[in-house]
């Protein structure tokens, strides 16, 4: 029986700024399809947190959102250049070329999770023939799946020569809280460049919503025709912005995140100094990987603790807004021990 | 300024039983993707509602969920049969083209948005050739639009001769609820053929989720990886299944309905005796259309009573859970002076 | 048994001039994928033909050559404005859905096909809302499917409204020799603001093969990796533009439309001079529509003449480069006795 | 200058039985769209090939073809398992997600084009999770894109494992015609249980076509308006089936493929027995790939003899209907001096 999840941040339930503030959008009636003050709210703060301006919606689901942002930068003849293990490839069912009409993906290297410079540069650097899809845009991921974070000039590095041929960059800031704490500059992504940056909700506390925030606002012309025949338009759009008003006004979205990392720090150093399981990747955020046999991780699972193995062959444990340090130690201790 | 709202039912927030259960749902942790015991409780209710086996997921709006259970009756190729005033023809934008890839809308005629017998029997008769999209799946509202209800019979009827052809049937039944007071048996749905229902969440109460019902399980195959891919899959799906579960375990589902529906009623009844309005359709449910001319609604609007002008050219008045007598008998009195 | 073929324009086979230039193409090795001499000596006569500077590719068919071109000028939560009776309406099996994802189509009323200005401009002025898929492209037809033929004029006043929007104009060319030889100036084509035009080949006697005319260069940014990736792409491209090639060096792509045009002129005078069947739509190009009761229609196919009833109720008598005088002169003499 | 192209198999001209068929085609008046005689009779040749029932269209190109039969096979949340090298996964600027709304391609390892066993059974093992795209279909080619022939035996030990589980298989036959050559019994592909054929024509000898066989007729279904939305029913039918009837009738279809692969073994001799260059894949069919150094590259390419650098590093040098055993001497005369 599973005492404490480490398996993944979207098993914790809603912050309570999330909650509280849900409750508190509940009363009377609101404009439907986006047009209520909730909302309108809820974009200000995010324009604030990220010290720019931009047209931003709240959308139901990350692969939603990063698929329906790629459709927008990419055409169907084009593919889209993302780390191989990012969450669009390895993740989401295929949902770019779904919502993307066939647009291809371009998996490339790099260690946990961050983009090789020099194999971008191959990559763009490659001539354009009719009879394969070209470039179109590059995807990023910040904090990585691995659970590193990229420093505003890696991210610039990996921009520049994109831009330097026209295409177009999305950031996938699913746990983009946690590499802010991290410390990652918010108000440089806009100024780098990206053009359509996914806000995470849910991972940092939400219940099920992430706002699509657009700063190239040519990219927004018919944009509610756009989400609206995707399927992602929420009638009572009040509930999907509000989880967002809540972490945002009260400081949780970054109080949260930083609680989540240092917690993810704590159990690194607690592996380091009293277990024999070595650490795969970086932990720059809210994700410890485990080089563990398979009797070690039976073990921890025997003892009630929820953690998977990936795609690399590593362990994940995965802290959230609701770990405890309680938890984070007898997580320790259970690894010191097997 | 807004008094009261009667423009749509979602409008209205969320209702008690289903802001409860989401509170309620939102302890400890909970698997993702839907293998939480929450959506398993829902779902059960759903199949006991409707007093038949299937396979129920949750989704987050009706257009997709309307879209992506067309994409599975109809292929590309053919066309969907559906009133022409049906929402998915007037105001879905397109979705079931989206996520059907193409799949044609066949507009048929009918008063208040019931389809006519003999247009349907006059569309099946066509002759298929290559150069049309031919039917694939009927799709029925119930309540339709102009919210009047379908008798189980009228269903019935409509549905044979479509079976015949080996074609599949669609029920919107965002609200089906409304219907269900009327009326309508929900047991009878799975009896008389439809493979797909849609069953409403948002317009009685939920915030915004609503169910997508199986009844054909051969349908069901990888619905999952289907759904994921479509954008339709939420992390956290709790907060999706629990408002369903608030509102059916307590009943509300149907007593919510109720008293939409006897708003409505008192409404029809005070402007049929009090005023010089004339009904346009028939009030089975939750919904009065009034001939009106523009001053008349121009008095009500001023009045702090929303309501728009539908695509009929009447004034479209809706009742929800939340709609008090004070403010049906305050509009009623507004309609008898103007 | 049919003795002659009125039924369409692509009953019959290749003109000897596009037969001819298959057989001079025949020879030896050539580039493939449209990088050989003959593509491009076909694109220029078409440059000449049209007067104008313009991308041009060779496709397949005319479904797929409007569905691309439609796709390049609409997004698919919009809709192509087009007259209801339209090939791209009526006749192609959803393909603007198809390949342009889910894009819809508006149909506007109009006499004998050509698009009714009031009715366009009212559709124009209908506010954008999000839940439905406002005007994105104008699609037009000349000749138009009832043989009607627009004036330069007539277009412009057309594509201006469209044009004052910032929306995109594609012109279905299948018949455009038939309408250049009854006036319309081809030269005008692209100074009137058409940014993509079909221009067709099949039914001026070529084989399988219409051409793809961008004026709007911005256009044809990686244009072909998207014919490729729509299939629509031949490895011995040379086979399909050999038949524009010989088709337009020889002058009979204009011979023989004009010939066609005048074997329906010389119809028509005997319908009306001598039999009892009224015209039905302005015989302008190579089409001759009649208002027959059932029993006509029976007796002219007994006799040999294959002619189908059309969309609207008439009959449709098709004149192609193959048609003869004599079978002309023969059918207007079953037609004076029946 | 290139004297003598051995750059591909596409860069031929039309053998002369298929344009014979092509002129002989050209008399009188002919059903549009598929329903003429020479259709009918070129689909009763296939037929007889392949000694199995199978419904047989004729459509425009090879892209097109596998994409639209990938698209019967798999779902868009599914993916089509491929080698890593197939035509499909390389060379068809992502076809099969367009037609197929966003289906997977899953590349496989395995020598010289051929689907190693292992891996396929390894990648059929892993379970299905709700968010990646699990094998829906098998794609194979034979001759592979390295110019290896499958035998029938290893070509069943490939599908029964895939039909094992209910998926479906598609064939590549794009060079099929070198591959029966060569001892693969055509005679067993629909008793193997392939579900879809694509009959190659072009690279025989056809100037731009290619046949879709289905053996599983229940995929018929409505196939006329599948094809007519995918821009692949040609409106004179007859031009694309007539170079198959010319090609089977005549024997030619084989007799040129022969010819094609002895020269590839007349060349691969010569190679082995006077150049320095090693042989880099089987010589089962039409093409020779030799490990060459740039030097030894530009000096062919210098003498006159198209060739290119394919993907694995190695030159590719295709033989086909029209090359001659001079151009096979002179090319080996180059080789054996560089």
């Amino acid at each position: 029986m599973t005492r404490y999840d480490f398996g993944s941040d979207n098993t914790a339930g809603m912050a309570p700024e999330a909650l509280d503030a849900l409750i508190a959008a509940n009363t009377g009636y609101a404009r439907a399809y986006g047009a209520d003050e909730t909302t309108a709210r809820a974009a200000d703060q995010i324009r604030q947190l990220l010290d720019a301006d931009a047209d931003v919606r709240f959308v139901f689901s990350g692969t939603a959102a990063n698929a329906i942002a790629l459709s927008m930068l990419a055409q169907p003849y084009e593919a889209v250049l993302a780390h191989q293990a990012a969450h669009i490839c390895t993740d989401e069912t295929g949902a770019p070329g779904f919502f993307g009409h066939g647009v291809g993906l371009i998996g490339l290297p790099g260690f946990s999770g961050k983009i090789d410079e020099m194999a971008l540069k191959a990559c763009l650097a490659e001539p354009v023939v009719g009879h394969r899809q070209p470039p179109g845009a590059l995807s990023l991921t910040n904090a990585t799946e691995y659970g590193a974070v990229y420093s505003v000039d890696e991210v610039r590095r990996l921009i520049e020569p994109v831009k330097a041929q026209g295409l177009k960059v999305h950031l996938d800031g699913a746990r983009l809280a946690n590499a802010a704490v991290a410390g990652f500059d918010l108000s440089e992504i806009a100024r780098v460049g990206v053009d359509i940056l996914v806000l995470g909700g849910a991972k940092v506390g939400a219940p099920a919503t992430e706002a699509l925030v657009l700063f190239d606002k040519s990219l927004s012309r018919r944009l509610d025709n756009r989400l609206k025949q995707a399927g992602q338009v929420a009638s009572k759009a009040r509930f999907l912005s509000a989880p967002f008003l809540g972490l945002l006004e009260s400081g949780a979205w970054l109080g949260h995140a930083a609680h989540a990392n240092n917690m993810a720090a704590r159990l690194a150093e607690a592996v380091t100094t009293r277990s024999r399981f070595a650490i795969a990747h970086p932990v720059d955020a809210n994700i410890v990987f485990l080089h563990m046999d398979e009797a070690g991780h039976a073990a921890v699972q025997a003892a009630g603790f929820a953690c998977y193995r990936f795609d690399d062959g590593s362990v994940r444990f995965v802290c959230s807004w609701s770990t405890t340090e309680e938890a984070v130690d007898e997580l320790a201790e259970v690894l010191a021990k097997v």
